[in-house]
């Protein structure tokens, strides 16, 4: 499983064997990146009734909403669920999964977690035991609670859905539809992680560590955020870094170019199955010529291994380049990973 | 099935001929009342890791929690699914009342709703085409936007999760635990009203009313909680009214005695059945003494039918009566509700 869709030319470190075109088909194909599209069927939906007064700045397009509530503070609102597979593969891990997904949702805006509700489905009183022990072991490590919610431990499925606030400075949200040309593109991951265990397409960096350590390194978008060091940014999640970029061009309508010989990648995990990683801890961020330097010393300072990956560029186009080659994965002239573009 | 669970002597109005005590019975087993039970599994769980700093002045047991912010202001936070057999009755439904119940959740707290998030799955393009639908229909009636979320079109099963944030003055927020000895207990109900389409406990009040005309009547609990008339509240949900007044004095640590005679009903609807249903808008209340009055008015002058129906009383029973008898619902010190009691 692990190695069923990775590229035939296996890279050694330093040696980037890659036919990019291939590649760039697989990502663009990966269904971490298709399962996006469906998002354009939800807006278009809720964008037809949506009232004319109302506190929200962002909703739809990005990692969560901003309401307005008058003050200094924006409220970060977002709500994530746990594909159907992962679910039935490990309850426990899709209740902690769960947790660090929307954790991860307010980090990308620069925001502080506040508190969680969740609604749970479980077929088996052995499945909800598992998924509310993974929940509450996500609520313990991220010092996040959950506040409210439902269990239906009755239901002939399995179905976890979390939802998350957040509070963050309204000057410094983090935002994935302000990238402009000319600014670098830095992408962080925690390293000290590993593949698995339900995915081949999961980076696990958090189940393993220590509360008050985790608790530490996830204050760095708040830093980060707080000193205005980038123009925007997400969390890389299903569709892995590239997809996860394209989102961010995407909505930003603009263009990029990624140099694959600058992403920080473990030396164990071949490199287009890294490509494609839904890590624990990562983000792909974008920050002015002279405030990138800084961006990644502070995501460094943080234990996270951060580089400046390339550059947003006018247009349509992201691609990825090596000394060799350079190649178009997503032309949003012409195609669309969600459908979501600012206004 | 409308009159499968009503009692044998049929009432009429004015003269109630009730056996009480089997009445009591039926209200303690009924469904929506012994579902609530759930609560209390969930709650320790969450309870076992709670932070030691969080933001949550008030967790679980509420219709909504209560998240301090620093300012005046404190963020409401709630989340609501649906029954999965009226889902499937109807996925518009389900849609549509999954706005309403998380409207109430505000509401009922004193609040005025921001935005809400939704995770959806169906198992057709049909059911996920209606649930869409009756989301949007919530959101156009109440102007409270779906500002995020998920669909997950291709589950074997269909489902809805929806969140909510409101907000309100921190001193206003109108909570359930907080009834005491010597207030009076009020009920108010939106009369205009009929029973189903898809339970006979379901009172829709809000379907086939202009969406001014109704967001102008959900202002009435704002109103209530800024002149501080009241010292605690619920909106009356699945357990019906006596059940919800039953929580309400469970978390409370009071007692409760309802005049049955006082109950504010519609002619046509069997009055068993009345106490058991869930109604679009409706809540029950409580008072000082010389605020009751003013209370009972402000509901009034916002359309809804409201009366003072009985007393909150010291210790732990919640009766009922009327001319002839009266009989102990729930008995807190032996028996529960939700199992959660203010700390």
């Amino acid at each position: 499983m692990l190695l069923k869709y990775s590229y035939k030319f296996k890279n050694k470190k330093g040696s980037l064997t890659l036919n990019l075109e291939e590649l760039a088909e697989r990502i663009k194909n990966f269904e971490g990146v298709t399962r996006k599209k469906q998002i354009e069927d939800i807006v278009s939906v809720f964008k037809a009734v949506r009232p004319e007064y109302q506190n929200a700045i962002v909703d739809f397009g990005d990692d969560a909403a901003v309401i307005d509530i008058g003050g200094d503070d924006v409220i970060l609102f977002a709500a994530d669920g746990i594909w159907g597979k992962l679910l039935d593969a490990s309850p426990w891990w899709a209740g902690y999964g769960a947790v660090v997904v929307n954790v991860n949702d307010i980090a990308a805006m620069g925001g502080k977690p506040l508190a969680m509700v969740d609604i749970a489905s479980s077929n088996s009183e052995t499945a909800c035991k598992e998924l509310m022990e993974g929940l509450a072991e996500g609520v313990r490590k991220f010092g996040v609670p959950v506040v409210g919610g439902h269990v239906h431990p009755d239901t002939d499925y399995n179905s976890i859905s979390v939802a998350i606030i957040g509070i963050v400075k309204k000057d410094c949200v983090i935002r994935s539809d302000t990238a402009r040309p000319g600014d670098l593109v830095i992408a962080a991951y925690d390293m000290d992680g590993k593949i698995g265990p339900n995915s081949p397409y999961s980076w696990d960096t958090t189940s393993f560590k220590d509360p008050a350590v985790l608790r530490k390194s996830y204050l760095v978008t708040q830093e980060i955020a707080k000193r205005k060091l980038v123009t925007a940014g997400k969390d890389i999640s299903n569709p892995g870094l590239i997809g996860t970029l394209g989102m961010l061009c995407e909505t930003s309508r603009v263009g990029a170019a990624v140099d694959l010989e600058k992403v920080p990648r473990p030396e164990n995990v071949d490199f287009e199955q890294w490509l494609k990683v839904h890590p624990g801890t990562g983000y792909v961020f974008t920050a002015d010529l002279e405030k990138a330097e800084e961006c990644r010393k502070v995501f460094e300072e943080a234990g996270l291994t951060a580089a400046i990956i390339g550059k947003i560029e006018e247009g349509s186009k992201l691609d990825m380049y090596n000394k060799t080659d350079r190649v178009t994965v997503f032309d949003f002239s012409r195609e669309s990973i969600t459908g979501i573009c600012s206004e």
